[in-house]
């Protein structure tokens, strides 16, 4: 086991009507918010009017950011941050998805910088300062509301780039699963394959010697694959929209990294498609998982497959390991169809020619990934064998 | 899923030589430290010495408190709290087991308290207010190193209790798994089966809505089962003393225990053991584990005892669920055993004549237990079947 710093400062109200801690909480960090929310579901839920209810009652100035993007842009960041700067906000609160929350957070950071904020996703200046957020989680998929990491695209440069402040993990986050009762199948399955390749990105990892960690993922790989299918046939399922919400944050808040050496290279793939194509996260990540998959397996990772065959989806661990290892990418594949997701790129409107300065731009820092290191030219084979074969 | 709010503000720094972050630490948090530890072990292994050059380097004022006893007693709370008081002490640093940290939790809420701390075990005294305090850890058990509980025992009362306040949270906690590399194997041994009780003691459970919690548990159980054997070998097996480390805390920060009922049944009996004998707490858990694995088993927790067995033990799920039940059971007894923990009362010098008045005690604030519940009766029935038969 690798050193590693524990530090999870976010507070979580998770389960039905924690909402009733809103007002206390939001004062005991500022007394004038700026609401962040996207593109209007939250009003036809009723959320909204809760949230304005609750800041009503408890005497609590805001004002409001809408129309945050699924892929939130750079654009509505600059929005939020002038809003914050002319207003003296202290306090910002996110509902909604993972991006709105994401958002919000670097809204946060760009109100104590004068320059423009996306100097923080191209690493041109550190984040200093950051303002208290909290949020109301209405989709369980990137874990934002528990870890300090926020993703924003910038359409103008065909980039979609992450950025991380310890001071950016949420002080507080409320989880009421009756919030996702709402979310379309569509976006419960890619939610779901979206925490899954979190968890595949701690997983698949060079040290084995975390062996409490490992164990850990598979309890929410199996969480994911247990409840991933209830919650898309049955939307209102509590038990299965609990679980999955609860293993969203779980999974990328360091419970499961803290230790190892870790992946992330299919979400720096994963991102370049976003970034061209504006396509939904989970779908890119559900995607290329399995053709990831199987281009790194080899002599030096086939036994992490074979334990993730064995542990997560009950292959019998008898029999050639190569074989082993191929089931359980096909099973992981199938299970990525049975959600209704797409497994060739031309299916969600992607086609070779941006292939080679997508596979350029996932390395735009060096090589990415650590279980089997991958350069522009893997990346662009992984590419490919995602494209249709008449293509 | 149970509703339930997570709060885990410990922040901990995992890993050899992390005890250089130590000087920085305590000067977040205060300027005169009182400095608690146990019967001298760390003089031995020479963690008192590096302790002390740090907090001289760092110009730290510091006084000692000296011989926590391994099951902690309120005369020592005493003596803390009145150096606290006529020291203007800010900050306490437990170095140690669990033992001398749940000591220094009761001293740091003594501080602000005129009357006896033993107001606040027996409930009479609520706890208002703590010292920050800090840890390092040197044995793998009680968890104390990153939750808010701590246990005092009153040798003039024969008694041994538990109070609990979020403050009690230790601000820090600094886990170095070689500290653990010179503890003996019987107390490897005992620690390890604390471990494992406190992960029974969410695991087994009327809640079986908490999927994610539970799979965790198995993850911590395996953990145990994998590693206690090595490291009871092998004390300076690396891999094996983290793995522990980092399981003991985990299994009893909430992490497991959220959204579920929990039982905690083991627990309450073992403190009448320890309170009467003083005896080492592991050591009395492991003892009396599978006695009241057999005697709860029934229609209504079989299954919990199957998804035990199949998921923890590896036993096939074909056949009898009773069968695999008392199978899993007998495993759970044998792989005690194998590290060479007693199965007898008589073995730890208990014989039958406390036993009814234990019984009693255990059941003082009301039946115990959730997953069945259990009255003086039936803690005397279990008492009794973990006598020899010839007693």
């Amino acid at each position: 086991m690798l050193n590693f710093n524990y530090d999870i400062p976010t507070k979580v109200f998770f389960g039905k009507d924690q909402i009733s801690v809103l007002g206390e909480q939001v004062k005991k960090y500022g007394s004038k918010v700026l609401l962040v929310y996207g593109g209007g579901s939250i009003k036809k839920s009723g959320l909204y009017d809760r949230v304005v209810e609750i800041l009503n009652n408890a005497n609590i100035q805001f004002l409001e950011l809408s129309g945050v993007e699924p892929n939130p842009r750079i654009t509505s960041v600059r929005k939020g941050a002038e809003l914050c700067k002319e207003n003296n906000i202290d306090f910002i609160l996110a509902v909604g998805a993972g991006s709105v929350i994401d958002c919000a957070k670097v809204i946060a950071a760009a109100n104590y910088y004068d320059g423009d904020p996306w100097d923080f996703l191209t690493r041109k200046a550190p984040i200093q300062k950051v303002l208290p957020i909290g949020t109301i989680l209405t989709l369980a998929a990137t874990g934002s509301e528990m870890d300090p990491f926020a993703v924003i695209s910038n359409l103008d440069t065909n980039e979609k780039l992450a950025t991380a402040h310890p001071d950016m993990s949420p002080k507080f986050s409320i989880l009421d699963p009756t919030y996702t009762f709402t979310v379309p199948a569509s976006q419960t399955a890619a939610g779901t394959a979206d925490i899954m390749s979190h968890i595949y990105e701690n997983y698949f990892s060079n040290t084995k010697s975390a062996y409490l960690q490992s164990r850990m993922a598979e309890a929410m790989l199996k969480t994911c694959i247990k409840y991933g299918p209830i919650a898309y046939k049955e939307p209102e399922n509590y038990e299965a929209r609990a679980n999955l919400m609860w293993t969203s944050s779980l999974a990328i808040n360091g419970l499961i990294s803290y230790g190892k050496e870790t992946e992330w290279s299919v979400h720096a793939m994963e991102h370049e498609l976003s970034a061209f194509y504006d396509i939904t996260h989970g779908v890119g990540l559900a995607l290329l998982t399995p053709y990831w998959m199987k281009y790194i397996l080899n002599d030096d990772t086939v036994d992490g497959f074979v334990e993730y065959g064995v542990n997560v989806w009950g292959i019998d661990s008898e029999g050639d390991k190569f074989e082993i290892a191929n089931k359980a990418i096909d099973m992981t594949r199938e299970f990525f169809v049975s959600l209704g997701l797409p497994t060739k790129l031309q299916e969600i409107g992607i086609d070779r020619e941006n292939l080679e300065t997508m596979a350029k731009g996932a390395v735009r820092y060096g090589e990415i990934g650590n279980f089997r290191k991958l350069n522009a030219e893997d990346v662009l084979k992984i590419f490919e064998s995602a494209l249709s074969s008449d293509s």
